[in-house]
């Protein structure tokens, strides 16, 4: 039986690898969370971790005496070093690092460097710093398996195909929950964390409204899948079925299609290259009547254009966009920004970073602390 | 340079490989018709093969004068042992048999038995002798690939993968051109052979029009992919942009999509296990629009039950139903017969033959003539 170690498990992501865990009969050798203690022991109880991680050290009082009643109770780590350690444990054989936002890079690395394949949902894992991630897990021998729908569907559409023949690969998107929405200017929060089709935590439902989620997919998918950026489409596909697609030069597309439940693409990463029976409801075809597809407006949602913009210009751009959006996100999710200073700050975090070639990953975290510094500063007049 | 034996190179799918095979840059290294000389001079003009056959005995006198005109000139075999016998020769890596009927049965396992791979367009090959095809080329050590655009889907799409895990083969159908129309009691012949997505045969295209192509596509499934009768669906899909649909035990449903192009799948049937740049124009999802899928209404087209159902009655049923089918579309396309007398014609040859389990491939002979003699039988009252 394998062992998992879910990182982040009391996000949307780690809950829902958890109940996949749970109807695969995975042993669970470690979780962590950022803060959130009360469900972390409660995932605790159920999973019997050896190991246990909390990164936000403010939580360490609270979590120290919570653990402590567990019988037996499980070794806890703290801090970024603890989410380190974790990850890098000989216990696991395969780590899902659910963490959200550019704290992931670490356990990954941590994870590769150990020689545990990684189910990666962290998205800034590869946006920031998909060059050296990809280059470790070669020279370790471990697959990074992806865990978000579209770049799973991805996966399982260059599965034993000619990978020389590709010659596109077409991201759809849903469109967010503004995609008919005419005038941006005045989205509430609360508007744009409800999202029509998935169910996902606030920060990625925010980046699926302005778009700035197909951003980073299309630097990840550069990464993950060793493509030019000018092969990376985005195409507008209300109804989230088909989870992405690979044209190949023959002229043949394949897709993967499927209900908009994220255990799907979970299972596949942890049991890949095997399929097992899943806990998502299957597709009806029939009753789905009709797909639709349409090009992005990138007038109204010029976050979807920033992951190519960001590619192009190379070195640190990438981090740069990833941390000043999660930065602006962030602010605006406290009601500090607009919704529309979102893509504005990144853009303008983009125009005034310093450029670095082949940076280190050194280069890489002085970029994403000057990005966030930056956006912070720049809101400063806008604070309510 | 590969080398490929064309039959039935004068038909639609026949020019069709041509045109593939001239883009490839493949030596044709034998050419065969069933009686249109002119074009397989022309053909012979083009591509130089060193070897030619013309099935109808008829013609042979045409066919010699024809083709002593060339210089060189190929070598002329006539008849079915001419075609069996181009079918087995040594000169060829590979064949293409896009004869329409029965009469293809006898190439596919001549090229089978000579150790060729085939590039299978006949349908009746499988349709008739499925199991005993398979299992001649598992010995021989040959492929079958399909050709036809649903089949070459579905071989794309479980390239790969977890053959262990599929739970469902789909099958798209267009619906044909009378898909919206209530009334099929006064079907004329030039309707039924106006296909609204594909450039095809007049055979094939009544087939669509009774949809009892999907009922012969369900029986070349079976064998092909060695899947169960009830694993495999038909959904109907206007737009022939999905081709067909591989669904998994997790959920996961993998589709190949492309423009209504034969070259394509023709082409992959060549190429495999690569993909080369292709004659067909490239898919543009965004201005698709939008795919639509419903379920088939075996009350106006109770021909696309026939293939589940000659299936579970097993034994020579699959051949009766293709042969009744294809004396009752010949009898359609000269006015002999009305369009809603083929599925009747089908349905009750198939009620009147004998049962044979486990049918050699005499037996499958038999059941043949038998089931076009019962059709022709059964016309004469209705000759007009």
């Amino acid at each position: 039986m394998r062992s998992i170690c879910v990182l982040g498990s009391t996000g949307s992501v780690g809950v829902q690898s958890l109940d996949v865990a749970r109807s695969l009969g995975l042993k669970v050798s470690g979780l962590s969370a950022y803060s959130n203690v009360e469900l972390l022991v409660e995932q605790a109880r159920q999973f019997s971790p050896t190991m246990v991680a909390i990164g936000d050290v403010r939580a360490q009082a609270r979590a120290e005496a919570a653990f402590s009643e567990l019988s037996p109770a499980p070794e806890l780590l703290v801090g970024p070093e603890g989410l380190v350690q974790l990850a890098a444990s000989r216990k696991h054989d395969i780590v899902v690092n659910a963490i959200v936002g550019f704290a992931g890079v670490w356990s990954t690395l941590a994870a590769i460097d150990a020689g545990h394949d990684v189910a990666l949902a962290n998205k800034e894992t590869l946006v920031a710093a998909g060059s050296i991630v990809m280059e470790r897990a070669r020279r370790a021998g471990v697959s990074i398996r992806p865990v978000d729908s579209e770049h799973s569907a991805i996966f399982q559409c260059i599965r034993g195909q000619d990978r020389d023949a590709i010659s596109r690969i077409i991201l759809t998107a849903s469109g967010g929950p503004f995609r008919d929405r005419r005038d941006l200017s005045d989205v509430a929060v609360e508007e744009a964390i409800a999202h029509p089709n998935w169910d996902m935590g606030p920060k990625i439902s925010v980046d699926s409204a302005t778009m700035i989620n197909k951003a980073l997919e299309v630097v990840e998918a550069r990464w993950l899948f060793d493509v030019s950026p000018e092969m990376i489409d985005i195409v507008i596909h209300r109804q989230s079925v088909i989870h992405s697609m690979v044209e190949y030069r023959d002229g043949s597309v394949i897709a993967q299609l499927g209900t908009a439940d994220m255990r799907t693409p979970i299972q596949y990463a942890l049991t890949y290259p095997d399929r097992e029976e899943g806990l998502a409801s299957r597709l009806d075809l029939s009753s789905l009547a009709t797909l639709t597809f349409e090009e992005p407006d990138l007038s109204r949602f010029p976050g979807a254009g920033l992951g190519h913009e960001a590619l192009k210009r190379g070195g640190v751009a990438p981090v740069v966009m990833s941390a000043a959006n999660e930065e602006a996100v962030s602010l605006f999710l406290r009601g500090k920004v607009r919704f529309l200073d979102i893509p504005d700050l990144v853009f303008e975090a983009m125009d005034s970073s310093s450029v670095v070639r082949e940076p280190s990953l050194d280069d890489i975290v002085r970029a994403d602390i000057w990005a966030r510094e930056y956006v912070r500063g720049r809101c400063r007049p806008c604070t309510r």
